[in-house]
């Protein structure tokens, strides 16, 4: 260990709109020490994602926000320091909870050990890790996508945005995906396959997807709600069905933001709105990431990482990400 | 026949909000003569429901609307006057898509006789036409109570309203009405069987449903839009499904209505909103008729009329319905 200490961010203020850097603290602690049964990892990734936002509230949400003074939650992938638990020895990469933090200890049952060999240990955090099986949950099992459908995913070039895309083109259906640029739009049509993209900060996205979409749109998967989704319930076709799987347009308004009522949609399309949570197939979660690697590793499914060095630009990148800054799923890199 | 005119209520003109009655014009036509296997039909009931409204827009809806100067359109039961088809005679009685008009000829394959010993001829407009389907498959099919669910209904003393959450009763939720008036949540309460009611006129629904629904809801059937589901929203269940199958709360604005963005709510409770229209469950009607028809024969789900007495009072009785006005199916009864 080359440093005694072990650097953690942790939550000091509750931001009210866009988060701060000054809604977050840089502490030192000690490097904890790992129990019987326990591994002392040093992380080497973390992860950003959008969810994170929402557990800098006290408010209600699918999990209870974070204490202030507490570190920050997430999830990282760091190599074993120490390990007092079969099975894993020093030098192995696992994923775990860690929180933001440059070192943890996790009781072996509580991570995933990563073979280097496989993929980058990285993509445990974004294809091959939450995100994408979100993207592979919310798309074959909420939607539900059928060869010949009209499907839209917003945020398009993001973690989940950019797997969704591509399983709904492995499905047969034609792809129209929003992000926030022109480089994003090349991506995801260019290079990831997508039908079309809409640019939604230059182009009106309801004209855009009337024009692209004249049969309707059959299936939605929704990374950010907000003006993106009114324009999709404009546009739905009969039966469609739609993913609410993030609202990120609406998680930094200081108030809840207003709207037009348009559910009269779902009435008029007879159109299902499902929102779901990674969580809730957690016992599909291996053999979906089967899959997934399988994707990966033949090229089928390609990924993009938007790598920040240094671990002290967390609460930067974070915001950043909160601002679409972010192009593929963001990591942070920790020097160590 | 007792006159030898036929009067047709028109649409003269599209109205921007509520509905008045110089939107309609009463005209004056010969009675018509039926073709080959027609039949000439008498109008003894007319229907009022909600969806009528969207018939009066020119934009488009699940079906077109009326072209103006045309005869507004909707169900109706009414006695044979000459019939020149097989199978049904003079003096029966058929349920058909007459309009608004004293005299219709229809063919034979587009009417359903009516058998009067069954049940009174009217309840073919309300508990055993289209009102009592829409309750049966939404509630059934597309929420799918559970026992033991808290199971909320809007406008639930109305022609769906009622039915939904007497069979919410039967298949074992806790039930909870809103609805306009003390009257109403007497009946729903009293005679009807639900658990509890909330006038979302003087009680504040969101605060009502904290208290009556401690552990969420896990069923919503949504009749009317508007602040009603804002608050069935902020006291979602997780896994919780929700019916959209009127929203008459928003029917009469002549702009979109803002309302707060909330869809987030869903993701939080991984919850599922879906909108129907009672066609889509066509092939079942009959098998679900049969059911509804036996509960209404022994009295397990219970029914109100509310009769308005004269052809003439057709726009009237419309208006009165979407201020909420009636008690009850709202039908009317002709003269003749």
């Amino acid at each position: 260990m080359s440093e005694e200490i072990n650097r953690q961010w942790t939550l000091s203020s509750r931001p009210s709109g866009f988060p701060e850097e000054s809604d977050f603290e840089l502490r030192e602690a000690p490097i904890p020490v790992p129990d019987h049964g326990e591994l002392l990892i040093r992380t080497e990734w973390l992860t950003l994602d959008p969810y994170m936002r929402g557990r800098m509230n006290a408010s209600k949400s699918y999990t209870p926000g974070v204490e202030i003074g507490a570190v920050m939650t997430g999830e990282s992938v760091g190599v074993v320091v120490e390990s007092r638990a079969e099975g894993i020895s020093g030098g192995d990469y696992v994923l775990s909870r860690s929180g933001w933090q440059e070192y943890s200890t996790q009781h072996v049952s509580a991570v995933r050990k990563l073979d280097p060999a496989v993929a980058p240990v990285s993509t445990a955090l974004g294809v091959l890790g939450m995100p994408g099986l979100t993207a592979y949950f919310g798309t074959l099992d909420v939607i539900g996508p059928k060869a010949g459908d009209t499907f839209v995913v917003s945020a398009a070039s993001g973690a989940v945005g950019a797997v969704v895309g591509q399983i709904a083109k492995l499905s047969g259906c034609r792809v129209i995906g929003t992000a926030g640029s022109d480089e994003k739009i090349a991506y995801i049509v260019d290079d990831l396959g997508f039908d079309a993209g809409i640019n939604y900060k230059t182009e009106s996205v309801s004209d855009r997807l009337g024009e692209l979409c004249p049969d309707g749109i059959d299936g939605y998967f929704d990374n950010v709600g907000g003006v993106t989704t009114d324009a999709v319930l404009d546009h739905l076709a009969n039966g469609a069905r739609i993913a609410i799987c993030g609202q990120i347009s609406q998680y930094n308004s200081p108030a809840t933001e207003m709207g037009p009522r348009n559910l009269r949609s779902l009435l008029v399309a007879q159109a299902r709105m499902q929102g779901f949570l990674v969580y809730q197939f957690a016992a599909r979660h291996p053999a979906a990431l089967e899959r997934l690697t399988r994707w990966v590793a033949n090229g089928t499914i390609k990924y993009r990482e938007d790598v920040v060095e240094g671990f002290e630009k967390m609460p930067r990148a974070l915001i950043g990400m909160m601002h679409g800054a972010n192009f593929g799923k963001l990591l942070v890199k920790t020097a160590g």
